[in-house]
């Protein structure tokens, strides 16, 4: 007899409970799961005393354990941010129900009736880090998609995560549903992960949001699909033909209005003609950017840091930048090439053929022209809230939303056709 | 310094030059492919006496290691053959190219202009077994939607595979483009697999086609994302309001039409009060089919053979059909659930609430009403040339066609907008 390690136990009984649950969830109606999230965003409210508590023992703990003050940002919970919270339930309780949608519906010449039609995935796993608030809004998407989701966050975040599962399930109970729905890992140990990622069984789609590591180690690991929502190295061009009105304003705001994030610019490539390069980095210095710098633009703005080759590879994250000149449009779609995660890349330029070049040669997620590159993100392309930007090309690429938590089956009768 | 091994150093080699090719062959136009493909038909032809020479070959290395006279089957070109490839290129020809189309095009609020348009996934690996038809085929379709592929055909094809790439590359070359857009993998061995399913920075997809073995051993060593091409445990159930006019017809075509392929029913579920049990087991018998009964069917009819439990786990591929009788649609649905490998489940029925009972509670790619299993397939489906039929969720699931080698990037343009 193989005696089965308590991870293991504890792993296939969690994701039996959550499979059992999909299928009661699987087939209820629009209106049914409106009604558990409209209840869900009320309670987040009604209860805000009980989550603030939980939330504070997860910042006394993450101050203890001398977390920076950036992530205890990210770690915390307050009156306002638990109302968007309650609100963010709301936007996704009024988004159209991807589930039951005709894809395909056609009469084949021989009368069969075909409807090929979204359905739900059957069991999420996702995985992540730090923010509580992604235990509701991926909840949300999940449960509103017909999906139970199985939600493993990080130890930092344990008690506010516990907390706003609880309530979660509470609301499901009281409407008669099982709280498996939407089922919570409360062990957070990495030898608790493994064996979910080899339940093939039982979990349909795993979904890991959150650093290199973590992206890398469930990749690597997973038997079941991953969609991975991975680094964004994100490239801003300056041609020579760029009109400076537009180049300062984009390249501010694709790098300082928000560095912590995926669609936050990480190397601005500059042509060598391009006349205006030195207001360009002073303007950037000037918002607090620190610039790392290629030996051409460092002879221009001197104030700057010398830029090493693996600066073009890195994810900041934060208000650096690294700068690289090039002579030519074709060097900079080169270096591109070498440097791109294929998350997003932008051009600013007056000239239309630099800019259908551009686009036509590069393959990334996104591709601006004349933008922001912070544009790239669900709520900004109109598609609702998202469970992360996927960087991969299978199922879904960019903004992953409601919809990419369904697949389809295809519907077929007829009055007993064969096949010739 | 790291020793690599002779088969790294192959498939880093092979990776390189059809990532290369993917890049010169990504943004061609329509007509240039089309214009391959019909050079590709017309060299089938014209060429056909190498083919056949090169096939001679294969068979009488398979007769010496005793193939069985199906697989024998599986692997002869004949002019026949050769022909209907021909026609199969003309007609991926004649496919809209879902390249460029426009998935979603708006402008947003502030201005922007956003297209999210279909591209190539890029480098495809298709790893299949003995049909040689498989390399001319899926290199057409892959060529069609602007991806390189690396093809890897079983080795008791080898030498019909290797003439058919050739002829294909040489048709390329004529066009001016590079042969490695059809890269073939001329060393079969195991050992030159594992390296190239670590490939993330060259190859986008693997597609495995063929046993249970293979695609076992492709997912569980790809890190790379693979669509799967897996087994069809497929359940036809004869409900108690079964028409007799439609059962007969049905369950014949479903089994005996052509038993080798995954939409072949395996399991034949019968409702224990349909009244015409004993002719509907007749029939079947007299079209040479062997069947496994449970008790109860074994009491009506003699002459069958028990059914042992795990003969419903098992794609027979051949004239064999499980048979369980069941005494109300729950149990038939929970038969279903346990033995399903989620490829297709069809129900004969008058019973309108059956019929939406059985299609509401299962959850597999296709679900049929009163016709033959047999029409699950993206020719009948009207979808034109299909890469096969994907048994997983993620990406495509059913028929997988030209589009699902696609993946899409979001173009976006503006005057300068940032965001707020």
């Amino acid at each position: 007899m193989i005696q089965r390690s308590a991870e293991s136990i504890y792993v296939d009984e969690l994701c039996k409970s959550a499979k059992d649950a999909y299928r009661q969830i699987r087939s209820i109606n629009t209106s049914q799961k409106n009604k558990v999230l409209e209840k869900l965003s009320q309670a987040l409210v009604s209860r805000k005393s009980e989550i603030l508590k939980e939330n504070i023992k997860d910042l006394e703990a993450g101050k203890s354990k001398g977390l920076s003050s950036a992530l205890l940002d990210r770690l915390t919970l307050d009156e306002k941010r638990i109302q968007s919270l309650a609100n963010a339930v709301l936007e996704i309780k009024a988004l159209p129900d991807p589930v039951g949608e005709t894809v395909r519906g056609t009469t084949l010449p021989n009368g069969v009736r075909l409807n090929t039609k979204r359905v739900p995935l059957g069991v999420v796993m996702v995985i992540y880090e730090s923010r509580p608030n992604v235990t509701i809004d991926v909840g949300a998407l999940s449960f509103k998609s017909g999906n139970a989701c199985i939600l493993r966050g990080g130890s930092e975040a344990i008690h506010s995560n516990t907390i706003l599962a609880k309530i979660f399930q509470d609301c499901l109970k009281e409407e008669g549903l099982s709280p498996n729905a939407v089922t919570f890992v409360d062990r957070t140990e990495r030898e608790y992960m493994i064996p979910f990622l080899k339940q093939t069984s039982y979990i349909d789609i795993v979904v890991p949001r959150g650093g290199e590591g973590l992206i890398r180690f469930v990749s690597e690991n997973s038997l079941i699909p991953v969609v991975k929502h991975d680094k964004g190295v994100v490239n801003l061009y300056i041609d020579k033909s760029a009109d400076p009105k537009k180049v300062l304003p984009i390249a501010i705001n694709s790098k300082v209005q928000r560095p912590g994030v995926c669609n936050a610019a990480e190397n601005l490539i500059i042509h060598s003609e391009y006349p205006y390069i030195k207001e360009l980095l002073e303007g950037l210095a000037s918002k607090g950017v620190q610039l790392l710098l290629d030996p051409r633009s460092l002879a221009i703005f001197p104030q700057g840091q010398a830029v090493k080759e693996e600066d073009y590879l890195e994810e900041f994250l934060d208000l650096r930048f690294s700068v690289k000149t090039v002579d030519k449009i074709e060097d900079a779609i080169e270096f591109i090439e070498a440097t791109s995660s294929g998350h997003t890349e932008a051009i600013v330029t007056e000239d239309v053929s630099a800019a259908n070049f551009f686009s036509r040669s590069l393959d990334s997620a996104a591709i601006f022209v004349n933008i922001s590159t912070r544009f790239h993100d669900g709520g900004e392309f109109g598609l609702g809230a998202e469970v992360g930007i996927s960087t991969g090309k299978l199922h879904v690429r960019g903004p992953m939303g409601l919809v990419h938590l369904t697949t389809t089956t295809t519907y077929a009768e007829g009055e007993g056709q064969v096949r010739g």
